[in-house]
């Protein structure tokens, strides 16, 4: 099990909310209080976009990992208190098995695209062979590390993640249900996932089981302003920031939504949505 | 707080004792039963001495120490499977301040001693200094973290440690808590500490608020033996094979036995003994 | 560019051979005198067979790996200076891009067998995807890592390594090149390889361009000892005791060997010969 | 030996310092051409000042260090492509004895100072209690490591760093020599050292010996502009933009100067100096 965090909105030091929230990511990686695996030591990453990137079509998060536990690594804090942006992800690791190593950790890039997920694709050791011959051959040898979660990445890349990410990532999930059933694996998906391109951002949730992973993203900044008008963060972001995490940051009444089993979000310039996931045909 | 474990008795496989049990070391290292802080993630050391050495006099331990959690460490987990020894110290960190560094994990060496030790000096910051001008000029280099646990160990060498062990402790402890009275600390020392000379054992539980941190040592195999000989390993070592521990390995009735407050137990050729620990002027 | 270093004989500490020398592995991996890069930093490995397993027929060596340079770590040091054994493989690193982590560090291992190379496929990044898909479904998932050096053991593994180990490498090598060949690649392979199954010992030196990196072979003992009566490690190592090595680790004359471009040499018990390697269609 | 490199100039991307030049510090880390060890494989370290702090006098650098060589290193390789300043210090260190740990990589902090050193105190084992007793007691405990590079960092804290650099850094060469004489060492430093508060930028080079390690400052920017108009750097920095290195980057004529033995300069808004220096009574 891992957990993640995802942002977007006003520009802000990584620090406020990697280390300064009641519930903060690194207290999760050594206490988590959802899922069954309560420390998340095996590796962490984040992946940020600059603020002001001279040209913004162009523009390649960047990524720092490392194979330690969050909560010690004073690299980690260093940067979260210098590092400034408007969209970020981070993620703790609890490996199911593959070695700990940095190109096992998330956040994974592609050009301009991020990914990071939480689950597992069980039974992945007898698949995995199956699930990377049907990653497109010029893809092929970008991959680095031996996760299940990495090949799902280069598996919706595959399926045109960078064209419509919804439906890339539904036909990698039937890919795997389909690959997992022929292996007669009988749940062979359970993901939360996160993606984004520097502009848009998606989260998933779904399992093959229909008991999938917690996810939870923030209530609008406006509505918050109004239930808790004390809090002096909520005043200095804009109304359509937005967090999607793992598990809540805190216990702020009314702050966090539970995003539907089987659904994704979508945040976005001009509105955010939740849909309907469902895996499809590769 | 720290988890610690020191066997002395027939050569095993330190996997057998470090893996194998119910609630093995290893385990403890991401679920401890006792204490606080029930994560042990920040660094681990094991220390032994050879079974069979060529000089057995001018035995010094081997000594391999690494700074991630120890349930992810390959190499630890390789030379669990291949070392055999017939006394050695296993430790697994949880820092309460000092850098995550192979300097700062225990057990530490001089000579053909070793030392490790779960607890803390309270306010180790303001006398650190007063602490480590008390320690014997010709020792001072040889330190190399930055620990209130190797302090204390070259306090308890320059204390004669390797003379009277149990004196040298002692003065030890009288000395970090006439220093911390003297900077108002209440309850300066708090502390369990095993040390050897690769033929000797010394397990000590002590804190200056009469509160000291979990210490257990195992009953007598020949009565073990007794109470339980469905059980093979009981079989395959001798009467005199000891562990000491910061919490029991498993749930066998009988088998634990726990440290009497302001005490110390030493295992020997020639029989075990139980004592009471005192703090000395130095 | 990579080092290494194999030993058979007498059991020895591995200090013996990897720290004493003139030249020893370890100045090599700061100093190497042969090849084009003279630093290899980028991770080591050591593996071991026991001298005096509980059960011979069953043995698995030993593996210990890490990512920084040999030269500054102190667990490698440690280990040299307590393990004894008859039979061990030593490799220094320096990547030719692939990703400095364990998983990437030599020597590999597979059962009782152990792998570790010196060179590289060219063009491996284009060739990965045909190389990995010709392994055995079986063995595919056991793959740990991202270099060329592994892929080359799965693919022997998959031609018969554990039968007939120059056969294997051969097929390995003729399969390497076609695929090379296929891809447009003139000159596909660059190798010299140690592999063992902890009785035999082989040691192949090839290129696709007949101008193969370094690789000796030291000379009998017996022979040795005559020619240098002085040197007392002689007097304690039996007749049959013999090294591979990329490059001399010192300058006694008589000592050393250049094994022939397009051959091996096998070390086993009842004998050691040289003969020539020719690539096979797999 | 170490390796370093301060600039204070316009904002750049640390990118164009680090990596890009032709004989970059990161090229250095494997082939130093200058001094007796030409690999600084032993860890490394970034400290940064942001271009565009929300208090200006209140600014504490970030610092990034690792444990391994800085060729390797993925993340200094991200975060040079995506943290742009104005002041930025980068060390690639080679170890003299002291472990390669994070906390002896330079640059060292002390607030709103750094702090990095190339050279040594010969005798630094024999002298270290005499010199680490004469700080102040309140900064006893903020020292982390164990090299002889921050014990003369905080020394000249104690000295009075933060008020007059020059004259402090002169009292705690005075003081090291005083005390490497009175433990019979004949010529006790060896240094080049870098200070700065994040305005001005101090460097420092001086031996006991008068045969101190290497160091250069680069030319002013308008006469370079004059003398190489074709190269495109130089045309988008300020004039008063500096360079001071271990050895030069490149061989660009006219471009870099050496300081002279026994010599500070300093680069400050308002003109650059350079001084003579020489060690004063503490």
């Amino acid at each position: 099990m891992c957990r993640w965090l995802a942002y977007s909105g006003t520009p802000v030091l990584l620090d406020t909310i990697l280390y300064r929230p009641q519930h903060s990511l690194i207290d999760q990686s050594l206490h988590a209080r959802m899922g069954v695996e309560t420390t998340n030591g095996d590796g962490f990453g984040v992946g940020w976009y600059e603020t002001d990137p001279d040209d913004p079509d162009a523009v390649t998060p960047a990524i720092f990992r490392d194979t330690g536990p969050a909560w010690s690594n004073r690299n980690l804090r260093e940067l979260a208190r210098h590092v400034r942006s408007p969209l970020f992800f981070a993620h703790i690791r609890a490996t199911t098995g593959t070695p700990v190593q940095q190109t096992n950790c998330h956040p994974f890039r592609h050009g301009r695209w991020m990914w990071m997920h939480n689950g597992a694709i069980n039974g992945f050791d007898r698949m995995r062979r199956d699930l990377v011959l049907a990653i497109d051959p010029d893809l092929f040898s970008a991959m680095e590390g031996s996760t299940d979660s990495e090949t799902m990445f280069y598996l919706a890349l595959t399926f045109g993640l960078e064209e419509d990410p919804p439906a890339a990532v539904e036909r990698m999930a039937g890919f795997v249900e389909r690959t997992g059933h022929e292996h007669g694996v009988e749940f062979p998906l359970q993901m939360t996932v996160a993606v984004t391109d520097g502009r848009g951002l998606w989260g998933f949730r779904y399992s093959s089981q229909k008991a999938s992973r917690s996810l939870y993203y923030s209530t609008r900044v406006d509505t918050l302003r109004q239930l808790h008008p004390e809090i002096e963060f909520l005043r200095g972001v804009s109304d359509e920031t937005r967090l999607v995490v793992s598990e809540p940051l805190g216990d702020l009444p009314g702050a966090w939504n539970e995003v539907p089993e089987g659904s994704y979000g979508v945040v976005e310039p001009g509105g955010d949505h939740l849909r309907s996931f469902t895996p499809q045909a590769a």
